[in-house]
């Protein structure tokens, strides 16, 4: 320490020759960079069950330069921007590992109900009657905004039209991975798995990893009892030409399980599978249980399917409050984690949940866990942290561009604040964000760099419109579901 | 209809002798009360289910003395104030049934261990050390602001110098149901259950039922592994001198069923009961088990002792995120409420939560229950805004007062905003309360008809001197028990 004056004097003879961080007071050597926000304690996730207190993130052309103490932030860099954030906790951005987002339209539509029912009755013929590029539009501008106030920055998203999905993602700023939905009966966006597989070929193509900033897609067929055999490795073809995911439902209920031989058959009739085998025994055969795989709910497994799905290196999306909602089950995580299947969080859709809050999310996973397993120190609020960042970037191959704040990844950041009644006192911020924090403490969001929420303000989204056009849906909605039931 | 006119001809000659609600246009009439709170939606709770459009709550004299369209509601009254909540959902306050409010201060103190290590190595250590007078005053303080903000008017507390916990409800209007607590063993606040119960007493008497506007006293004997079987008898005599409740924890972890014994024998060797008797048989042996008794936790209940709780009346205060993260397990809400056991919600206290936050409480308790029964119907919507209001107010016997919209009862009101992009659309307004809306939803809050909480303003707590008070605390919390660690 005591070198450091004539360290100081050396230097500032010396600005050109050094690197910067050896000039502290030499302003015209500081490095420009885009962006630096300054807070008081930053959580990088890696390395785990880290806290940084008064550090500074750096951020130029969309990417993380520098993560480091305040005093050598502004030492070295001079940004563009600078954001303080004095009572505010920075973490990376939030990623919602299984979503239909345009489905905000529908949320409480339909509860306390069993899924097949629920799908059946409510969900959807709701959708025949009203899904088109315009609701898509709107749902999901409406989803983006709210998971945009709730900390989130990217989502795995699983709907229809996602030509709009992606448009929208392009107009609002927001991260996500696009489903390309497959399904073997004909619906609003398709007449059957060959339109399907058609409309999909070229969203693979145009948003293939590493071609696009913000999007990449994904195969989507829906589940094993809406895809026949065929059609699941016609997707599962494709997704491989293009290095894409497939990101379907699987093993969300008992019933899916045990019934499938006879929900296939209610379904369709066209695949030649061992009628005995259960869903994820079949997709092994037939060749979709690998690296590539997201497997969303997945809350009934057997000791051996677990080992299967780690094996292949498959991901899982856990959507605890969807999971409970719909009485599926609990997905048994803490056996998973163990077991070193990577495992990510999602909320669903907004129908079924009702929000798309991934602090919601992240508490739940870590409290049910504890009592599935009878075992307080299961999921510790660390280990749910990284299941609701860095191991959902794993499962969608983006883990070299988010899910941490380190040098290099993109700069998608989240700030919560720290210092309002219900966040104080605060003895370690980890256990704040996973246990006390709600999606309201956000205050800020950057995805890319770029500030989409702005002191709770939405940036690239006309709130007021996207409320409107919520609104004029709904009232369609409503007035559409009365007249059925005066049918009735 | 038709009629109308000459009728109110003859009204406006006949002011006097008419009831006000004939006299549609004579202002001087119309019966001038203290608050009008016009509003989109109400849900009074009784009739289940229910919800009124467009309708208003009227108060005199801290009770509501109208509940009726809006229209009708101006033609028969002028209110001294008028609140018009045009995009939100007017419902009882919420009753959170256990707490231990002071420990806000201890928020986030110790996660991710059981219960026994968590209390023994973090909770009663820290409160030896610090737990005073001016510890509760500012600890149930800053709970009470939290739970005003959440949209709780009413807490069943249990914790140290109960006579600044009644300090504060005084100074804040908070309504409260204050725990008289008793130990075996010496504590901050007395040497052993002599000096325990001899302040219990004038507490009892002091807030019996009906004695003051807001606060009740109970008996708090805090366990049955840290209270003597004579000590629990004593207690429960003198809750019978004052028609107090008893309130305490019971059944929360399987170790304190199972080992009962050992426990007992560990706190204190001074009882005689039955060794074999699990916790709630023994309360009854004693002579506990009645209506005036109301159980923290139960997550350990077989089917004869869901019985035997039904059958005595008992109350059970669910406290569904304290038990999973603890690891406690998950009460059988399903079935005590099948067998006509009154069950309410809590939050536990802000140590083991991490929030008071009764809307969290609220969904968890509806899709657990779900999940745990695996059928969806389970603990509908509609039952668990129930739980969350009527039946707190039931266990703690101020059903007649609070837990509902109704005539005659105190007015106890919140409101809910329902036209935030989170909240829209809405379908059904009381799923979106328990479904959807966030504690930050919460817009203003009425107690005895007074506003507690306007526009998200408390209006009798300075949240900064709060707040200041709270920070000081951690400090000191945390200076402690870094030494303790460096000691050690």
């Amino acid at each position: 320490m005591r070198f450091q004056p004539q360290l100081r004097l050396v230097n500032t003879k010396q600005t050109v020759a050094m690197p910067p961080h050896q000039t502290p007071d030499a302003s015209a050597s500081k490095q420009a960079v885009d962006l630096i926000i300054f807070a008081a304690h930053v959580v990088p996730v890696v390395p785990r069950d880290v806290v940084l207190s008064d550090h500074a993130v750096v951020v130029n052309n969309a990417r993380i330069v520098a993560l480091l103490p305040r005093a050598e932030a502004q030492r070295r860099y001079v940004g563009a921007e600078e954001r303080h954030l004095p009572a505010h906790i920075l973490a990376p951005g939030l990623v919602n590992l299984h979503t239909h987002a345009a489905m905000t339209l529908l949320r409480g539509l339909s509860d306390d109900k069993p899924l097949c029912d629920w799908l059946a009755q409510d969900m959807w013929p709701t959708e025949a009657a009203f899904v088109s590029p315009a609701f898509v539009q709107t749902g999901t501008t409406h989803a983006v905004a709210e998971m945009l106030r709730g900390g989130t920055t990217c989502c795995n998203d699983m709907y229809f039209f996602p030509d709009q999905v992606c448009a929208v993602l392009e107009a609002t700023g927001f991260r996500g991975v696009v489903g390309q939905i497959v399904l073997e009966f004909p619906g609003p966006y398709g007449s059957g798995p060959d339109a399907y597989l058609a409309k999909a070929a070229p969203n693979l193509a145009k948003y293939a990893p590493g071609c696009h900033d913000l999007i990449t897609a994904t195969m989507a067929p829906h589940a094993p009892y809406t895809v026949s055999d065929e059609s699941l490795q016609r997707a599962d073809a494709l997704a491989r030409t293009h290095q894409a995911r497939v990101h379907m439902h699987l093993h969300e209920t008992a019933s899916e399980c045990d019934d499938s031989e006879a929900l296939n058959r209610q379904s369709m009739s066209c695949h030649q599978s061992d009628q005995k085998l259960r869903p994820l025994a079949n997709l092994k055969r037939l060749g979709l249980l690998s690296e590539r795989l997201i497997c969303a709910h997945m809350t009934q497994l057997t000791d051996a399917e677990m080992e299967a799905v780690a094996e292949a290196g498959a991901h899982v999306a856990h959507c605890p409050s969807s999971n409970l909602k719909l009485a599926s089950g609990i997905a048994p995580v803490t056996a998973m984690l163990a077991r070193g299947v990577n495992v990510g969080l999602g909320t669903d859709g907004a129908a079924s949940n009702n929000s798309l809050d991934m602090f919601g999310e992240m508490k739940l996973a870590a409290i049910l866990a504890k009592a599935q397993t009878l075992t307080s120190s299961s999921v510790p609020a660390a280990q749910a942290l990284q299941m609701a960042t860095l191991n959902g970037a794993r499962a969608l191959g983006l883990e070299k561009d988010i899910g941490s704040i380190e040098v290099g990844k993109r700069a998608d950041v989240i700030a919560v604040e720290c210092d309002s009644l219900e966040m104080l006192p605060m003895y370690n911020a980890i256990s704040h964000l996973v246990y006390v924090a709600g999606r309201e403490h956000v205050s800020d969001v950057w995805v890319n760099g770029k500030h989409l929420l702005a002191n709770r303000q939405l940036t690239t989204i006309d709130e007021a419109q996207v409320k409107a056009s919520v609104r004029k849906w709904a009232a369609e909605i409503r007035a559409h579901r009365e007249q059925q039931k005066a049918q009735q």
